[in-house]
Parts: C-alpha cells; sequence; structure tokens
C-alpha cells in the first residue's frame, strides 16, 4: 500500500530497492508520528476541517495505536511503504473513510520532519542523560584517585606532575562542551516544520503557532521552503554533537589503551574485562577500549557522511535525504551503547600507585623548582635557565611535594564548580516540556 | 630568539619546517596575546609577583604594543619564533629584566590558548555582523519579490507553486540555524584556559577566576588538563559553525546557478558580475556563483580537516595542534569574503517577471485543486485520485490564484517573526562584553 | 569458544561489544578461511610440521567445509567468536587433536588479513564483471542515440552542441578510468601476508613462497611488520576503487534527475520505475536515480571513514582495525547493487526526440559559426568577436548540421576504441588465476 | 586582458574574487602550457590550419618562451587572467594576428586539462624518485640495525619479539604500495583530452592521435564529454596517491614519537632536531615528526576536499574545479617537503642498544617457547595452554635467541626481494618517455 498509488505497478526490483530499510528504521519514528498526527487533527477540527466527533474517534484511534507502540506491538506490515502509510492504514481499518481526513493539509515530507524532531529530542534527552551519568562516574573517580601523581606529558616527552583526578576530570568537563553543542542541535531541532506539506506550504488555513504549542516546539521553521531545507540539516547538527561526544570517549580510550600498556603500566583491567591472543598466552589486551575508540572514530566520520548525500542538492525536497536516516538513527544507538560502555569500563579501571618514583620520571618537577626561584626573586627567564644547566650538570634534584593551588589544578580540582558548570548547560534544554506534550496529547 | 633557547643551534631546514606559516599567522593573535598578558600581570601584581611599580609599566609598554599592532606597525621579526617572543623580546628591549618577569605562572601553550579564543570571540562576532546584514538584504529581496511566482520543486519535478518571496526567505532563516551552531561554538571558545600553563597548572598562587573577570570569559576551563585539551576543540567547533553557514551559501549558489540557466531562466546578473568564454561569443556565466559554491564546500571539509590532525592523539600537547591554525585562520577570512560576495551578488540579482505562465508549469496547481474539493467535503484520499485521474485524461484546467494564508507560506511570510528569531539568538552572545573589556585592560 | 581461552569469564556485556557483527560478515570470509587453511597446512606438510597423512585428513575435511560453505550450510554457532574459531571447532569435532595442528606457524592476525585479500581478489572480480555490463549497455545505449543532439551546457549554461551519444559514452569510459583504480587495489591486495603470524613472524621454518604459490598471489608482503601493517590500508584503497566507480554513477545519476525535469524533458523513464506523492496527483519522479546518487555519495565517504578509523594509530595490531570490516563488507554489496540497479534504470529509459529544436538552444551553433569563419582564414580572434557583435545585434542564424569529425566527437564516438581500452585493463587483472587457485586447493 | 573580452566592464571585487590565486598558481602550469601548445600547432599545421611558415615561427616564439620560463623569467602579468592568455599576449605582441591563431581548436577548457595532466605526470615522475630515495634509507637504516631488537607490540601490549631491522623496513615496503596507486593515478592522467575544447569537441578536423603521439600519452580521453569529466577526477585520484604516502609517513612519525617518548626509550634525535619548551627546561621534543604527522594527517584528507568541490555537480564544466588548483598544487609541494623531511630526520635517527633486556619484555618471547613446545611434538593448542599456564604461575624462563628465518622474518628481511619489488612497479611508469617528449617539442 503506498500513499500515491495511482493503481501501477511499480517494479520489483525498484521497490526493494527504494523502500531499503525504511520499515526497519521507521518503527523507531512510529511513537513520533503519532504524536504529530494528535497534534496535527486537534489543530484540523480547530479550522473546521475535522467535526468535534471526528477528533475525538481519531484522537482515541491514535492513543490506541501509541499504546500498541509502547507494548511493542506495532509493526509496518509487507508491502506497506513506511510508518506513514501505516498508521494511516490502521486508521482506516477502524475507522473507514474517516481515516483518511488525517492526511488534509500535510505531506508525508513535513510529517517525517515532524516525527525525526520530535524522535531526536527524545534521543538528545536520553544522551544528556546518559552522558550526566558518565560525567558523575568520571568526577568521582577523579575525586577518589585525587592523591596518585602520574606524568603530565607534552609531545609524549615527561613534562610537569599531573595526577589521576585531573585526568579523570579532564575528560568530565570535556563532556561539558560536548553537550554545549548537543544544545545548538537541540535548538535547531526544536522549531516546528508541520504545514510546510512537501515544502511548499498549503492553501488549507492551517495553524501552526496552534501545533507548535501543542508539540512544544520552541519555535517554527516559519519559511515553508526553509522548513524543507531543514532535512538532512537537523541530522547533521545531531551528528556533529555526537562527533563531539565521540572525539571526547575517542580520546580517552586512546589514553587508557597507552597506560595498560606495559611502557607506561598506570591501569589495568579486570580480567573479565579483556581478551587474550589465540598464539600469546600472557596477553591481556584493551579490546574493549580499541573497539570504543573505534566506534567513536567511526562516529566522527557521520558529519562528512551526511554532508556528501546532501552537498550541492538544489532547494525542494529529493529522496537522497531518506538515507540519512539510515546514518544517523544507528549512529544515536552506537553513541549511547558506546557511552554505557565507556562508563561500564571506567567504573572498573584499576588504577596503580607509585607510578611517579619511577626514576625516568624525576625531571618531571624540574619547573617547580624553577617557580621557587622565581618567588625567591630571580627573573623567570633566568631561573629556566639555571635549572636547565643544573639537569644539564646532573645536579638536579627531585622534591616530590607538589603544592598547586589555583583553581583546577592538582590541589583543587573545582569538582564543585564544573558540577555547577555542567548543571547550567543542561538546565537551558528545559526536557520537562517533553512529558507535558506527551501527557498533553496522550493524556498520562 | 627562541623562548626556550638553550644555547645550541636548530637546524635550518627543520627550523624551516618547524616554523612554518607561524610568523604570518600569529600576527593576527598580536592584539590578543597583549590583551592576555594584561590580564596576567594585572593577576600577577595582585598575588605579590610583580610590585605595583612595575605593573604599571609593564601595562604601559603593552598599551604601546597594542597601540602600534592597531596602527599596523607591529612586525614579527625574522628569527624570532612567534608573536609570544616578539613581545617578549620588545618588552625586555624596552623595560630590561622586568620584560621577563611577565612569563612566570603561564606558557605558551596556556598563552597561545587564550589569544585563540579572544580572537575567536572577536571573529565570530565580525561573523554575525556580517551573516545579519546578508539576512536583511535576503529578507528584503523576499518583501520585494513577494510577488512573484516561481514553480517548487520536489526530486527537480514541477510540483507546487513557490515564489521567491520564499526562496529569499528561506536562506534568510537558514541563516538563523547556522549562527545558532556559532553560538555554541561562541560559548565553548568563551572560557578561559589562562592559567594552565603547559596544561598542568602552576605552583604559584595564580588567581585565575580573576583573569576570567578581566578578560570578560563567562567561565572557565578549570581542570588544567581539560584546558590544553581544548586546543583542536575549540577550531573544530567554530570550523562546524563555519561549515554550517557555508552550506547555506553553497545551496543558494547552487539554486542561483541553476535558476540563471536558459532551462529555467528564473533570473540574471547583470554584464559586470559575469564572466565569458574563449571559445563562445555568447556565453554569460554566473563564475561568481559557482566560486562561492566551490569556496563554501571547501569550508564544509573544515571540520573533518582538523578532526583528521587531532583525532587519535592522546592527551597532551603535541605539536600538530599548532598547524591547525594554518586550517582554521585563512578559512575565517574566507568565509568572510564568500559573505560579503553573496550580499554583492544577491543585491544585483535581477528577478525575471511572469515565469510561472509557462505552459509546463500549470500541473503545479493540482494540489490547490485538490485542496478545493476537500473544503468542499470530499475525503482527501478520493479527491487526490479523482484530480490524479482528470490529469490523465487531460481535463485539467489551472487556476493561478493562489491563497496561502497560514505561516510561512506563500501569502504571509513571516519576516517580522523571522527577524525577531534572528534577535534573540544574537542577544545571547552579549558581544558587548568584548567592548567593556577592551575599555577596561587599554583603556579606551 | 573462543581460541584464547584461559578458563576465565569475559563479562557479557563487553562480550556482546566486542563480537559485534563479526559472527555475520564473517560468514562472507568462510570460502576464503578455508582456502588459506588448506594452502597453510600443504605448506606446514612440507617443512615436516605435519605428516603426510594429516595433511590428507585435514584437506579432505576442509573441502568438506567448503562444500558446505557453497551449500548454504555453514553458520558461526552461537558462543562462537569468529570464523577462524568455528572452522578450528569443526575440524577438531571431526578429527579429535588433529584439528588442533592446523593453527601451527600462524595467528587469526594473518589468517584473517589472508582471508580478506582472497575476499577482495573475488569481490573485485565480480565488481569489474558487472562494471563491464554496465559499460557495455552505456555504449550500446551511445550507439543507438547517436544522432539524437542536445545541449552541451558550461556552467549550466546553453554552450554547444553535444549528443546522447557523447552523452551515454562518456559514463561508459569514465568506468574505465574506475577500473583503474580498482586494479591497484587488485595489486595491492594481491601479495600474501600468511606466514607474518601476529605482525613479527614465526620461529617455524615457514615456507612463504610455497603459500604464495598455492594461493596464486602475485607477490609477498615480505616484511611481517608491514604485513600486518597491511589491514586497513588494502580496504582503504578497495574503498577508494569503490569510490571512484560511485562517483561515475552519481554524477550520471545527477544528469538524469536533471534531465527528467520539465525545465530539460530529455528522457523518461516507464511508470513502473517511478515514484509518486502523497498529495500531488501529477508527480513521476526519479526517486531510482535521486536513490542511486545518495547511495553512491554515501560510498564516496568510505575511505575517509577508514582512515579515520586507523589514522595516527602507532604500528602493530589494534582491534580498531577489525570494524573496519562493518564498513567495507556491506559497502562492497551496496555498490553491486548500485551498480545493478544503474544498468536496469539506464536499459529502461526513455530518450525523446526533437530536443535541440527548442528556440532557447538556438546560440548553441555559434561557435561552428566562428570556426566557418576561420576556416574561410579570419584570424580566431577577430571571428569570435564578429559572431558575439553579431548575436548581441540579433543577427545570428542557426544552422543545425553539426559535422563534427575528430576522434571522440559527436560524429566520431570511438566506441571500438573505447573497448579495447576497457579490455586492455581488465587484461591486466589475470582473474582466471583465482579459478586455477580454487581448482588446485579444492579439486574442482 | 581576458581571451573573451568584450568590452564590457568586469565589477572590480568580482574580478578579484573569481581570479582568485589563479595568476600564482598557474606559474607552475607555464611549462606545461607551452608545450600542449607545441603540440598544438604541430598538428593544426597537419591539418592546414597553419601553414608551414607560421608553424616554425609560432615554435620558435614559444620555445623561447619555454626558455624564458625555465630561467625564471615568466611573469603573468597584472591585469592578464591567466597563463593561457599569458602565453597568447605574448604571441600576439611578438608576432601581431599569426599568435592568436593558436587558439584554434581549442578551448582553455581543455588547454588547462592537457596542462594540468602534463603537470601532474611530471610530479609525479618526482615524487617517484623522492620516495625512492626515501625508501633506500630506510632500508639501508633497517639493514644496519637488524640485530637491534625491540618489543613487539599488539594492541600497544608487548607481544613479541621484534627489531629495527623490522620496523624501518615495514616503512619500505610501505611506501611500494603507496606507488601503486600512484601508478593508477599516472595512468589515468597519462590519456589525452585535447581536441575536447570545451567538452564537446570541434568542428575543425582535428587530429587528436597526433598531439597524442606527440605529447607521449598512453592513449586518449577519446569521449569529449569524459575528458571535460576528467577535471577533478585527474586531481582525485593523485590526491589519493599523495594520502597513501602521506598514511605511510603519519604512521611512522607516530612511532618515533611513541619510541622518543622515555617510557619507550628505543631511539632520539640529535639536539639540533629538537625543540625546548618556554617553561620546562628539560625538555628535548620531536616537533618535527609532529608537524610531519600533521602535514601528513592533512593531507589525508585532501581526496575527500576535492570530493566536495566537485560532487553533485552535473557534467560540463563549471568554474567550481577551478578552484582545485588551490588544493592540489601546494599539496604536492607539501608532500614533497615531508618526504624530504622525513628522509632528513630519518638519516640522523640515533638508536638505542640493549632495549630488549628490560624486565618489563621478557614475555615477549612466550611464544617462542609455544613454539619449541609443538616442534617436540606437543599439539599446538595443549602448548599454549601449558606455557600459559606456566606464566600465571611465574614458572617461564626467557630465553633470548630468536631464531626466525622464514621470509620476511627477523632474521631474514628479503631486503633484495623488497627492492626487487619496487623496481617492478616504477619501471611500469615509463618516465623516459617525459624526456623523450621535451626533447621533440624544445629541442634539447
Amino acid at each position: 500500500m503506498k500513499l500515491w498509488d495511482k493503481g501501477g505497478q511499480v517494479d520489483a526490483q525498484i521497490e526493494k530497492f527504494t523502500v531499503g530499510l525504511d520499515r526497519e528504521l521507521d518503527n523507531q519514528l512510529a511513537k513520533y508520528d503519532v504524536l504529530g498526527s494528535i497534534a496535527h487533527i486537534t489543530m484540523l477540527e480547530s479550522i473546521d476541517l475535522l467535526e468535534k466527533e471526528e477528533l475525538l474517534l481519531l484522537k482515541q484511534a491514535l492513543r490506541d495505536i501509541y499504546k500498541d507502540i509502547e507494548a511493542g506491538n506495532f509493526v509496518i506490515e509487507d508491502g506497506v511503504e513506511d510508518v506513514h502509510s501505516q498508521v494511516e492504514l490502521i486508521l482506516t481499518n477502524t475507522l473507514g473513510d474517516l481515516g483518511k481526513k488525517i492526511h488534509s493539509g500535510r505531506s508525508r515530507n513535513d510529517q517525517v520532519l515532524v516525527d525525526l524532531k520530535l524522535f531526536f529530542r527524545d534521543k538528545i534527552r536520553e544522551l544528556v542523560g546518559d552522558i550526566t551519568t558518565l560525567f558523575n562516574s568520571l568526577l568521582a573517580q577523579a575525586d577518589k584517585h585525587k592523591d596518585i601523581l602520574i606524568p603530565g606529558y607534552t609531545h609524549l616527552q615527561v613534562a610537569m606532575p599531573s595526577s589521576f583526578g585531573l585526568w579523570f576530570g579532564a575528560y568530565a568537563e570535556s563532556l561539558i562542551d560536548d553537550v554545549i553543542s548537543l544544545h545548538s542541535a537541540y535548538q535547531i531541532s526544536n522549531q516546528n516544520p508541520l504545514g510546510s506539506a512537501a515544502g511548499y506550504g498549503s492553501s488549507f488555513p492551517l495553524n501552526r503557532q496552534m501545533t507548535t504549542d501543542l508539540l512544544r516546539f520552541d519555535s517554527m521553521n516559519y519559511n515553508v521552503v526553509y522548513a524543507q531545507m531543514g532535512r538532512g540539516r537537523v541530522e547533521k547538527n545531531v551528528a556533529f554533537g555526537l562527533a563531539n561526544v565521540a572525539s571526547t570517549l575517542s580520546k580517552m580510550a586512546m589514553d587508557v589503551c597507552l597506560y595498560m600498556s606495559q611502557n607506561f603500566d598506570f591501569l589495568t583491567l579486570p580480567d573479565a574485562l579483556t581478551t587474550g591472543s589465540s598464539i600469546m598466552p600472557h596477553k591481556k589486551n584493551p579490546d574493549v577500549f580499541e573497539l570504543l575508540r573505534s566506534h567513536c572514530n567511526r562516529i566522527q566520520g557521520l558529519p562528512m557522511q551526511i554532508t556528501l548525500m546532501m552537498n550541492n542538492l538544489p532547494s525542494g525536497y529529493f529522496r537522497d535525504l531518506q538515507l540519512i536516516k539510515e546514518e544517523i538513527l544507528p549512529a544515536l544507538d552506537e553513541m549511547q551503547e558506546c557511552i554505557h560502555i565507556a562508563q561500564y569500563a571506567i567504573d572498573n579501571l584499576t588504577i596503580k600507585d607509585n607510578i611517579i618514583q619511577d626514576p625516568k620520571y624525576r625531571l618531571l618537577f624540574s619547573v617547580e623548582e624553577v617557580n621557587k626561584l622565581v618567588l625567591e626573586g630571580v627573573p623567570f627567564r633566568d631561573a629556566y635557565k639555571k635549572v636547565g644547566l643544573d639537569i644539564q650538570d646532573g645536579k638536579f634534584d627531585t622534591d616530590y611535594n607538589v603544592a598547586h593551588t589555583h583553581e583546577g589544578s592538582i590541589g583543587n580540582l573545582c569538582i564543585d564548580q564544573v558540577k555547577d558548570k555542567m548543571k547550567k548547560v543542561t538546565s537551558q534544554f528545559h526536557f520537562e516540556k517533553l512529558d507535558e506534550m506527551t501527557h498533553d496529547l496522550i493524556g498520562k
């Protein structure tokens, strides 16, 4: 069943190719399709394109479908092209001709646009929740290991003292900036495209502000041509938010793999989280972090993949854009799995003691020595030269006490301030509005 | 002169390779280096690492350098490695040993980080200004040409009526979402890295909140390891903001090139803005829009270029990151030139009349006909089938009156609401703080 | 069952994450794993690591597995990590301890390397076959439509006469260059990595030349560290070959979508190959070409995806590389489906007549006029100016006869020479060796 | 002066934007423009579009220009648009009207195509020369250090014994595969586009086989539409060859930076090749390898940059393609500088002794122990389990003798075979034809 069926016969090979993975992917959009439809018909009734009674019947049928979806009982049947067609099919099966009236004043173009935007809002909410949990884990580890010193490297050369407190805390703070970029994706998503129809609006006297309010969108994609142009742009901005999160996790995984090497030996994983080799009996490999890195590196390519699929297309809808779903939907799941695995593995890391005492790290403390001289009144450049010459002449002596006190330093991690910064960012999403919307439209 | 000179001799070929374009690029950072230094020494005096008298002398000397930079009289001399070294060189030439004291409690790593962040804040301000001007131009054109109908396409097939009002307005509204993503880049930039030194902080009792306030940063990169990790991340987020703007301009250019083709013939450029062919005497080519598109497509690759240069590096500074300046700094200028050119060319477009009357466009109005039937009470799907059959049987008759009234449609462009949306976004930057900072630190 | 099982327990969540899609993907490698194993044990017997009798038993068992694979009866069981483990499991189930001896002198690292290389050789053979069929179709269409003139565009401006003969023929010839780049991927694949074990060779006196000959590799990855380093590099080079093919099909699809627009109207598709709109009853959309373009644009991102996943990893194996299978294996199938669909759709295109007579194309013939003047002795630049002025003054008159005779021009498509060029390229692969290998190792 | 000047006035801002860097970049193409022109006029005379006398005059004038270019005396003057215009300007200044005749039967489109292809052939020759020198250096180092054992890592975990012989040799052999991919770029370049004019051929009876032979092209881009379509495709294939070389150097640089870390300490650089820190007096940093890595990572993005700039353009010339010169030309120089620097730095590496004796590496030899048991008749899996348990129980004893004998292993680097493989690849280019061409056309 196709919404645009004119009685002809579409070639089977072509149909397989054009439908692609739509049925599987559209399942994830089903809930949002129903929510969008309820908002749409509520508005249709307000402009007299539906009668009150019809609205009630349709709304109840849609709420029933919503419950089926939540219960896992919704399936896009073979021969049905997409989620929009399946929902309409159920409605006409139940309500006859009335079911067909739901499509007035919209097209599948704005329907899928609104589905995707509602879906992204929800997924970003889930993601931000997962990220916050990982963030808190990292800060807990930072606090727990704040006194374990490790060498800090620049150019992979031993440079200055660092600590596991700083190391864990750095990745926590990195996630805040990632959430900032997810917030811009959220803001771009959070604008109502419904009513743009096929990208050129409708001759019906739609009330787009009303659906904007019902669906708790912050604003509207006013211009109907732009609303359509948002297809792909929204996905790309979500993808860039993901790419940022992925870059944080990838870098952390790179560090862990390095630090687990016998040449660093800063930390280990329990046996249950490592894998072995088919020919080397002594191996315990951090495959989990390597795969985390590889997944995250792949995700970093997502914005470019989407760019390639939409770039240099003139304005107006093209079927090319549909394939972007095959990129972004699985990537959202992949990202979430990566965050969960990262969290799990981070919680299970075993941190080694007494790392810093190794003789190869003693020059770490040379800057401390320079600074002491400066505090005694020697100009910085001269102090720097003196310590440099001492080192060259083998006269440098290490003092392992590190007394860093300023904000964000080894001795003052500012964990509370970092938590506050995260809270300030996450509070801007106003995720509570999403529950309000569902409550209003579905009644729970 | 190198800040880390230990008296040895660096190989000439290696030096050429490692210095690269730093001298040229660093010139753009000079102003910000001075501002960062004034904030730093003000703080140093507050923790007794400088005396009041010394602060006054240094501040005056730095303000003089600032004025030289503004007057175009600042040059990084041959043999001087970078902007930081040049500024310190001038200070020691003027003030002797006192000049050396400025470097206490910081490293070139946090110095360049702060320079870049101050630079990006200013550049984003300029960009947002340029974008706003283009935005207003597009809306002015939309308003001017709101009654000129053109075919709206889906799949490049004639679909439904559109207008030049919608077309210009779409690209204007697109720029708002682009500014949203620039805002996230701005927020990520707008956090103080100063005091992180080489990425592991300092044993001096620095007051980082004080430099945060003096430099009007919204917040701080607390964790010193994360502050360093921001190198490249900030650039990548700025690059993504640029990629968004570029995608808007590229798409617009694609449309213009299509619409200038004799096969569309919707618009023209004056001769002075076109170029000819060396063998075809009749040609008037829209090279300017093609180059605009090509520049903008290149800019869309920028986030990936930066990703490639920083991905899979462990934490801690690497010289790799320096080369990112060679990507992002010229791209900012390229982006600005593209916006200026776009503005100039858009202002000079000549829009054709009577486009829609061409017979090949008459089916555009079929949906209008469907909707009329619906308003008369026919269920949508049945109306759709009827009009479809009428078309097949050659019985479809075109009515050129378009009466779209809802928000964002042909008849109701919502230009004021779109302007308000832009204002809401741009007001979040609080660019006025940048002037306050300069006034406080430079005294004007 | 894991080849490296040491009796511990791998965490379930971690196992799910680390195994990933390996079981599904490895099915495609099963045949090649068996072929590699037969070559390996034949060599082991020659260096006295297996007895003659043992070799016969193992070889027969492996041939039976090969037949099962071909018959579709081979499955990687739940709990079995990968194809290598499954094959070894079957062998030990059948032959007891003897089954374990097969793994002497190799590691899963060189085993999967050899599997992938044998797989890519076969897949490239299939691809080159598919491409050749499409190539011949395009040339047949070129020949059939060689007299149908269309406007040739530069800058999308009407420029000079072209023809469907040229248009179809161009994409055919494009495929030749794509096959050249596939040939370099083939050459890089066609080198034996077996014997490199985990990337550092083996203390067994392996005869790597012998397995090179048995598996009909052109040469060897001599250096065992480089053999391992080939992981990802081979895939990336195959991916670039695919990207080239994809760029040809994507561009062709772009042209078709443009030419099907009512504004060009050069060709159509039969109804069975188009799709409709849910709100516009008159629409016949070229979705199949749009999806072809989108798939092909995605494939063009593949080399970058692989680069992201392997870049900046030090030498030596990392589990990151495993995930590359999830990119390249499905892409090969996607590419083949695209070629088949392209072939099918190209064969069904309907070409319009009398395109060139439209008045908007009459200036196409201006260069012909310039050239006539030149042949009469007027210097080119002067002829060019004269015709340019004639056009400005409305004095230009069109002569629709096109008499291009040189190689590759409208009147002389050189189809035979183009076919010869393709044959010269494909003959360099020596695909016949692949059948020789299978015959020798499997005995059929 | 513009070849297409119709007397109008092109806007100054637009002109600056459209000319871009063409004048600078085109200087690199000047030699090839002259060579292409000499071939073109030789052919024009053969079809009676020039008289014998005219050919002689033009040829001599072009040879004089060639000598000026070689002497560094050729400049594209202000106001002259590109190299083609400058050459024609000189000819008309010298020979009057005769100078104008050179442009018959070609367009700037096929002129720049042929220039670029001749240029790429020469540049690839230079590159292959540079690569061969680096290749020989790496093999010399491999041979020199073949007895210095280092740990071989998988997953960055100590795995099996390796050596500096293997390590240097691996990167040498990697370069062979890179040259294979450059060879496919060379083959794609090595086809004559001249005569395709603006992409639609010419009504002159051109003899394209003659210019193919004169310019020593292997074959022709027959189809004139395809010849034009090659713009960008050739560059992309060259870029992919560069990306391969860059990936080899980047990985090598990553290893060096790791091995220079105090945590590995396998090698050092002389002071003259390192840089210091402005705050840490003890630092000696491998900036040169980090910048090498960063440049090479940037180059790996080049194929994607070019893809972005040409993707989804319909067939026919667009000015977009001109900007690709700004990407590929500097990248070729950057690549060459990287190879030179790599060569220089590799030659100056100091390799440490006695690396392997460190206690943390003793488990390296566990596989050797497994294999000994196998050679004594124990099935591999059982031997593997026994050694694994020995290690767990602290009973494993290290024997530092490594007796690997097979091809490509520690004890048998196969340097001669690797050299032969390289020779086989480079001999396929037939670079000697390039000198033959210059000799024939320029007479030296």
